[in-house]
């Protein structure tokens, strides 16, 4: 099962580490930019190219160390539809390295058009006779705004093809709480997502326990956290909001189970930007993601003692 | 302003209607699909092409009658970035004929992520020394899930670039009263949420009263609709949920203010599909988007008398 094999791999790297690719043109070393640009001229296909290259060398310098990568599928739209096949070519080659693929969309709709969704993420399309798989990630996060409407279908998808979900239940950001935090009865309604997704997942719990429909919950909120994780015993973690949003090893260790499971713990600037803080203009930005994602399992590897 | 230019096409061509252009392949005539897989082969390509020629004929029909199209992004993303090219394309070509263009995607994120996402659609992108413009839309649908955080980069964006964005507020779909109908002390969800959007959107409102945040309310329910319309004065409505999901005149009725103003009310399938009812395999199915459009437009007329 799709979280069965994230958690293989995590147990196996001892690492439960996700990089999150998030190639805003400021994180990618101006060398790698200004040539694509020299040779296409400043156009969203040298950016695209330029992104690219970028994400295949953080992923050559990390598939060995860290199970999982989760591009965010803004930072490849702002680059129209060109942006958008470097993120499906991103995708394949992480894929090909043997990473777990998580693809940060945050995507909701109903009916046929979160059927739509689901197919181009984690399903196929049938043109004429024959199948194809659109971007064929291993997981998705989703938003539930909208009911179970809007992610049963998501479920379907991921049950057929051994795909997941992440569903956002407590997210990292300031403002979280205006809606996410407010009383329904007595639970917030962070829990009431929780809760509807466990009911509307209950039968989809692979050999580790986990649900297809995992949970963002961000690392900025601790106490929400270790709540969350005390009521959902079936669903998997997807946490950011680690290292430069403020969230410490303590606090993302709430996440996890008791048998120190069932969690990955995001970093983006951190491992992909860590080019900036050494002093060589990125020429060495592949050693420096590597050494950033070292230190990252380091300071996790208290966690899972 | 965005909703200015926007309720001076509906007041000139008296028609509230928006046209979503949802090509599922189901609905586009199987003479187009074919001549394109014929063509290139049953690939992505040949299929985005298909999808390309389907809504450019069908603007070709509606553009002097109908105020604006609503291209869905599930459509066109399950077709990778070759779909995401034709999205691009049509929206093009809609802009081009003089149509309001709002691209469904229900977008949401935080911090840079929703500042990049705000650029893909609304703004530019500054690549080298060029600006360019990803997407390029009239509006955007956005969900709210994450707090303001999560919707003020798009108002910034939409008032840097004379843009304006729908939030999701209260859904067409069976579930949408999962979340959205719970109560959080005396009000509902998704008042809640329409309050915020019109506190963070206040500063933002054009000559006809309304802010740069509109609210998608669907026709299914329309006591909310009718609750939604007295508390938001400033607010224009998003109304999908009328035709095929079973919303009746009567019910988008109420999305309207005093005026006879405010709101534009979505038709995907009873238009674009028009052709599957008329016996002549899609042959005619310009004409029949035409006819059907023509249809709403007479059937909405007693809203605005």
């Amino acid at each position: 099962m799709s979280f069965d094999r994230l958690q293989e791999k995590i147990d196996t790297m001892k690492n439960p580490t996700v990089v999150g690719l998030d190639p805003d043109l400021e994180n990618i070393p101006p060398m790698i930019l200004e040539r694509h640009l020299g040779e296409k001229g400043e156009t969203l296909q040298a950016a695209a190219d330029g992104v690219l290259e970028f994400n295949m060398g953080l992923i050559d310098a990390l598939w060995d160390i860290v199970p999982a990568v989760k591009p965010q599928a803004a930072f490849y739209e702002i680059l129209g539809p060109e942006g958008v096949a470097a993120l499906k070519k991103t995708c394949e080659y992480a894929k090909s390295k043997g990473m777990y693929v998580i693809c940060d969309a945050k995507r909701n709709d109903i009916g046929t058009t979160a059927v739509a969704y689901s197919a181009a993420y984690l399903g196929t399309v049938k043109i004429g006779e024959t199948l194809l798989r659109p971007f064929d990630v291993d997981a998705l996060t989703v938003n539930a705004y909208l009911g179970s409407d809007g992610i049963i279908p998501f479920i379907e998808e991921a049950v057929k093809n051994d795909k997941a979900v992440f569903t956002l239940v407590k997210t990292s950001n300031p403002s979280s709480g205006e809606l996410q935090d407010t009383f329904i009865g007595q639970e917030r309604l962070y829990t009431v997502v929780a809760e509807l997704m466990e009911k509307i997942s209950a039968d989809t719990i692979g050999n580790y326990g986990f649900s297809r429909v995992g949970a963002v919950v961000g690392a900025t909120y601790p106490q929400e956290m270790e709540f969350l994780r005390s009521r959902l015993k079936n669903t998997f973690f997807l946490v950011p909001g680690y290292g430069a949003q403020g969230g410490s090893v303590a606090d993302v260790a709430h996440a996890f189970t008791e048998k120190k499971q069932g969690a990955i713990v995001n970093s983006s600037r951190g491992v992909i930007a860590a080019w900036k803080n050494t002093g060589n203009n990125g020429q060495d930005y592949p050693a420096a993601a590597r050494e950033a994602a070292i230190k990252m399992k380091a300071d996790l590897a208290s966690i899972l003692d």
